[in-house]
C-alpha cells in the first residue's frame, strides 16, 4: 500500500500546504500543473523536493480554474479533456526532465476526477489520453465496488490502474464517499483514520458508515499535507503500514 | 535556407493568423504554448496541421502575458525563465507526443526573445534550459554581426543554434532591426522582400538601411502568415529559394 | 422596439466583431467586462465608440472563462454570481464615468444568462444584485411565455425588465429557442429575419417552428455584429422597424 | 496621522494576511482589486469587514500580474494605466455600492506605485485618472523630499494627495527607501518602528539611515497585517499615536 498526496499547490506569492513536512512520509506526489494551482517556479521547486526524497511524481491535471481550485465541474468534450491532460502532463514532464526525472503516473484532480468517475465516456477519454501520452503510464482511479469494471476498461487502452482509497473519509453502502456536507463524512480522530488505513491494507476493504463490509482493493491511500496535524497523521499511517509501532 | 513562421496564435474563441494557408510553404512552425497565445485545443489542432505538412514543430515560449501578447518585457530571473521554458516546451511536447511527433527546436517569443538577445546572462539561461530539456535541441537566435560569439556561447552548453534573419525588415549598420516606429523599417514591397531573402540565401548577408554590407549568415528566415497578402509573399519566397520562377 | 448587440468582445491582440460597423444601427451595446472577453483598453475604446453614437451602454457580465467565452456553465452560488456582477458592472461603470457616461442596464452573458433563465434562485440573485448595484437599473431577460411571472419576480426587487427576443432564431412551441444543433434553428435568410423582427414589433409575438402563434412581448431584439453580412441585416432591421423602405 | 494597510489579498482558495486581526487598528484599507490579488468574493468579504469597523476603503489597483503579485514593472502607456485604474477602482466601487458604501481613495500597488513615483508622465496619468473617475478622490503618494512638487502637480488635476510614510523602513539621505536587499533596510524591533512612527507624527520627519534629518510631512503610515507579530506592532502604533500607553 502506497501513500499519495496532492501537493505543489502554492501559486505565485500564495503558499498552500506543508510540502516539506509531508514529503518524507509519502510515496507518490500528485503535483499541480498550473491549471488549478501552481506555476512553473512552484513546479520546479516541488519536483526538486520530491526528487530529494525519491518520491514518485504524478501529474495532477485539472480544469483551468484557479479561483475555484479545479473543484467546479466545467463542461468539456472528451477531446478537450485530452488536450488538457497532454498539456499539463507534458508541462510537468518538461520540468521533470530538466531535473533528470519524469512523471510516473497521472491522477486527475478535483472536479475532473469526480466527473471521470461518474461518466464513462470521459473516463475513456482520460485513459486514452494517458496511453497516447506514454505507453504504460498508470492512471489513479477511485477504488469503488466497480473496480473490476474499471480495470477491464483501462486494459482496453493498455493503461495500468492504481486504485486509491481514503483512510479519513466515510464510505456509504454503494462505495461512494459520504459527501463532506453530511455529519461523520470526514474522520478527524487519528485512531479511526489509522484503523481504516490498516483495514484497507490488510483486509482489502472497510466498513461503510452503516457498518456494511465493502471489498475495496486499493493500491494507494490519498493522504493530506494541509497542516501540521494532518502531516502527523500521515507519519503515523506510514509507520503503521510498515508495521512499526 | 529554411522558412519559420509564428503560428498557433489563436486563443479560445479568437482566431489569429492564416495557419492553414501558410503551413504548406514553411519548414518550421513556431507554435505558441499558452502563455502569450493559444490553449491546449488550439495547440492540438496546430500540431495536427503542422504534422500533415511535415513541418518541424518548435516551441515558442513567452512571458505569461496574453493581453500584451508576450510583447512586454516582464522582469524575470534566469531561473524563472528556465522554468517558463521547461513548462511551455514540455506542454507542447506532451501534445506532440500524443500525435506521435515531438518538438524539434525552441524559439523564444517576443519580449523574451528581445531580452535574451540583449542580455547575456539571460541568453545563457535560455541555452542551458534548452540543453537541460533535451540534449542537442536547437535554439533559434537572431542573426547579428555577433553571430560567432553567440555560436561559441551556445557551444558551451552543447546547444545547436539556428540563426534567423528577416527578409521584410530593414537592418541598421550595427545589424540591429530598424525599430518599427521608424520610416522604412518594414518592407511592404514583395520585390524588396524577395531581394533581401535571396541576398541572405545566396550571399549570406544584406545591405543595411544606409547601404552598408552586413555579413549575416542565417539558417532560417522568419516569415508571416498574418493575412492573405503576407501568405502570398511567403509562397513567393519559398519558390524563389528553391530556384523556381 | 430597440436593438441590442453584444460587442466589445476583442481581447488584447485578438479582434472580434465589427463594432465600428454595427454601432450606428443599434440602441443598446452589451459591453463585455473582462471575464469572457475584453480588457480595460478594449472597454475604454468600446465605451468611447458607443458614446459617439449615443448608444446606451449595458454591462454584459459573465462567468470568468475566457477560453470558453463564458459559454460554459460553471457552478456558482447566488452570492458568487452577485459578486461577479457587482465587480464587472462596477468595472464598466468606472470606465464609463471617466468618459462622462454610465451603464444603463445589465444583461448577463452566455451560460450565466441561460442558467439564470432556467434557475429561479439564480434569477433572484441576479435581480437582487442589480437592485443593490443601482436603484432602477434595468435587467435584460429572455422574452418567454413566462414573461409575466418574470416581471412579477423582478418587481419584487424593484428592477425594471427589458425583454429581449431574437429575430434570427426559431422558437419551439414552449417558447424556448430551438437548439443551434437542430436544423432550422438559425435563420440565415434576411427576409425571414426581417419578417420575425416585424412580427415581434407589430404583433408582439411570432410563429414557432411548428407554426403555432406565441405571444412574446419584447422590448429589444438581440442582433449580431459578427461580420459584414450580419451588420447588413442589422441595418435592414433598423430601417424596417422605423418604417423606412 | 492615519494608518493604512494593504489587505484583501487572498485569492480563490489561497489565504493571505490577517485581515480580521488588523482591521480594528487601521483607518484605511487598501483593497486589492483582482489584478495582483483578490477575486470578487474576496473583495465582497473584505468590504464587509472594513465596513464593520468603519474603515475607509481605498482601491489598490495594480498591473495585471497574479503570479508576480503586481510587483513586476510591466510596460504600459499612460492611457493603459488609466484604463487599469478605472476598471479596478470601478470594480471595487461596484462591490462597495452593493453594501451601501464607496471607495474613499486610490493607492496604486507595487510596481505601479514605484513606477508612478519615478516617472512624472505616469504620475500625471494616475492623477488624471483619479480626477476623471471621481472629483476630489484622494490619491496616496509616497512622502518624499519632493512632496511639495507632487502636491503642486496633483493640484493641477484637482486631486487631493495623502502622503504616506513607512515606520518600519529605513530611508536614505535622498528620502528614498533603502532597498530591502541592504542590511538595516527593514526595522524588526517594535521600539524602533514606534520611534519612527512617533517622529513622523509629532516632528513631521525622521532620521535617515545615516542620521540625517529628513522633513517628511505625512498623512498616513503604511502598516502590515501579514502575521500576528506585525499586527501586534500595528496595535502598538495605533495606541501610541493616540497617546495611550
Amino acid at each position: 500500500m502506497k501513500l499519495n498526496c496532492d501537493l505543489g499547490e502554492s501559486y505565485g506569492p500564495w503558499v498552500m500546504g506543508c510540502d516539506e513536512a509531508v514529503m518524507p512520509y509519502i510515496h507518490q506526489a500528485n503535483v499541480a500543473c498550473g491549471f488549478h494551482a501552481s506555476d512553473p517556479d512552484t513546479m520546479a521547486r516541488t519536483v526538486a523536493l520530491a526528487t530529494r526524497y525519491g518520491v514518485t511524481i504524478g501529474a495532477h491535471p485539472a480544469y483551468h480554474d484557479l479561483v475555484g481550485f479545479g473543484r467546479r465541474s466545467i463542461p468539456h468534450t472528451g477531446a478537450q479533456v485530452q488536450a488538457l491532460i497532454w498539456y499539463q502532463a507534458g508541462a510537468l514532464s518538461g520540468i521533470c526532465r530538466a531535473q533528470g526525472v519524469d512523471i510516473g503516473y497521472i491522477k486527475p484532480h478535483g472536479a475532473l476526477y469526480n466527473d471521470m468517475m461518474r461518466d464513462e465516456p470521459l473516463l475513456r477519454a482520460v485513459l486514452e489520453a494517458a496511453a497516447m501520452f506514454r505507453k504504460n503510464l498508470p492512471v489513479v482511479l477511485a477504488a469503488t465496488p466497480r473496480w473490476q469494471q474499471h480495470q477491464t476498461l483501462a486494459a482496453e487502452y493498455g493503461v495500468p490502474v492504481w486504485f486509491e482509497a481514503f483512510a479519513d473519509r466515510a464510505y456509504d453502502d454503494t462505495g461512494a464517499l459520504v459527501p463532506r456536507t453530511q455529519p461523520g463524512a470526514v474522520y478527524h480522530d487519528p485512531e479511526a483514520i489509522l484503523e481504516q488505513a490498516l483495514s484497507l491494507h490488510h483486509k482489502k476493504g472497510l466498513r461503510s458508515i452503516t457498518g456494511t463490509w465493502l471489498e475495496l482493493p486499493s493500491d494507494t491511500l490519498c493522504v493530506h499535507g494541509d497542516n501540521e496535524r494532518s502531516v502527523a497523521v500521515v507519519a503515523r499511517i506510514r509507520s503503521a503500514l510498515e508495521g512499526r509501532p
